[in-house]
């Protein structure tokens, strides 16, 4: 029986996989003759992950995931935020579990005592600011429906889902799991599509989750892969009809945010770009905290674009300045 | 037997604690609340490391330790480099290993098999840039003289020796140990300071090493305290006395390098200061790179500020820039 009723303890409950990144700048040969195709997001064995590193230039390491980039940029922004995901019990995992709570997220899932080390993404930043990545899943694979917080799940008042989440097996398991949870407790479900190969390995499954979802994120790359046309404009309408809430993002070009008969369009906020690992999920982000916080549209998405400037003007995907000060501009 | 004749492979070998870096920026009050002594370094044990750490905002991780920095950044400067020191057989003793070989580092040291993690340094960074350092020495404390490779230290033009090993015993002997072979060979033998608390715990040490050392290298509260006087100037003219050639920063007012005789006033290059974490560091590189490459006093010196400035605008103490532009110019 639904309970939306009842006070919500979270605003927005994040579920994704729990990744350290390790960031590199390379000169733009260094994807070609590695293979791998710019702007994307691909997944790597051990083995690859080992060559690849090593091939790389010294990095930095910083907490990533996707939705746990989000949930630590929402909290940052003042709502009350969690996050569900698999670190190991290892070096990496308490560098990801410490910053996460330290951003003032709720983060109550344990690690994994005996199995892969916690995940890394190896993050290679072109001259351009564009970020590449390869990821290696490791104990991010392990997370399942066991690790689901029903109470937590059925007293928040958005559960967000990264689409990247499809991959590992069990953890779309959880995905589905988590849905029907939120949804039987009256709550709203938001899904990430995360990256346009994400989408082409998925489509047929996320087309027919779209009739339970409520919020939907993308960039222009996702829309158009999903609907399967090349025309953004044919993509968001498909969007506007598909879902209650689609939001938009096009880069440089700012977003475009939609909800029934209500629209917005939102320019980028200025910035200098250095990386923009993360761009997209601080936008959101910035979106959910201000739609938590009852915001219009253009309002919140204005506040997506100045928390997602933040972070590509630096390496890293988590803005290393106090968020409190946007949150009340 | 001096064997200063044969062909150097390196021309700088750098010995010093192997550390990673945890770096996060935190208001004033923080240190106050701390009780650690802006701009300084302190050590910490495993319990006090665990409980600053949770204290922490969320940070990024880089490779650091004084002298690995110097090696990295002059390695990409130009010059044979190679690096000693210990990290254990865990992920950050993997990320400091890959780090220092992909800057171009010559890295022979084994990790440490059994026993403490990893060496880690807190680092607090205030809004002026200025970094406070919390060091938890670990596995680092196992290097000793074991670890020395004699051919190769015969075989290099400087050893650069950082005054932090002065501070785990084993490696205090194995600094010893590394100058006396230097010398045997024909070498010069350089010493850095590090820091003023480290210069106050051993200074009689440090005063005591003066006399068989050919290049000391130091900031302004490092080399007035090794004198102990307040006074830079009366300090510079005891450090001319005391070595055949000094290298002293003043941070923002430059640089004064003396050589007998000769001297050189070197003026800082502009930068935009972020987090100063390593720019004596990168100084020391620049310095050292330029010497070795055969150039003047000033031109070295003002290789070195330009290094500096490159870190001091950035999170982290290795710079994320190709550095052979600034080498040629």
């Amino acid at each position: 029986m639904p309970r939306a009723s009842e006070a919500a303890r979270l605003d927005v409950l994040c579920i994704g996989n729990a990744i350290v990144d390790v960031v590199a700048p390379v000169p733009e040969d260094f994807l070609t003759a590695h293979a791998t195709a710019k702007g994307t997001m691909r997944l790597i064995d051990a083995q690859a992950a080992e060559t690849l590193y090593a091939a790389m230039p010294p990095g930095i390491e910083s907490s990533g995931g996707s939705a746990a980039n989000t949930a630590a940029v929402a909290a940052g922004l003042g709502i009350e935020t969690g996050f569900l995901g698999k670190v190991a019990a290892d070096q990496l995992g308490a560098v990801f579990r410490h910053d996460i709570v330290a951003a003032g997220v709720r983060y109550p899932t344990p690690p994994l005592a005996d199995g892969a080390p916690t995940a890394r993404c190896l993050i290679l930043v072109t001259p351009d600011g564009q970020r590449t990545m390869n990821t290696f899943l490791g104990a991010s694979v392990a997370f399942s429906e066991a690790d689901l917080d029903h109470d937590l799940i059925g007293a928040t008042k958005i559960l967000y889902l990264e689409g990247f989440l499809f991959d590992p097996p069990p953890a779309q398991a959880a995905f589905h799991a988590a849905a029907r949870i939120a949804r039987a407790a009256g709550r709203k479900v938001a899904l990430s599509l995360s990256d346009p190969f994400c989408v082409a390995r998925h489509r047929a499954a996320f087309q027919a989750l779209l009739p339970t979802i409520d919020m939907l994120f993308a960039n222009e790359a996702e829309i158009t892969s999903l609907f399967e046309t090349s025309d953004f404009n044919a993509a968001a309408t498909a969007a506007r009809e598909a879902v209650p809430l689609a939001v938009l993002t096009r880069s440089e070009h700012g977003s475009f945010i939609v909800q029934g008969a209500e629209q917005a369009m939102v320019p980028a906020a200025p910035a200098e770009v250095v990386d923009t690992t993360g761009a997209g999920d601080a936008f959101a982000a910035g979106f959910l905290a201000g739609y938590c916080q009852g915001r219009g549209l253009a309002a919140s998405g204005w506040l997506g674009s100045r928390a997602a400037a933040l972070v590509i003007g630096q390496y890293g995907a988590r803005p290393r300045v106090d968020l409190a000060g946007l949150a009340v501009g």
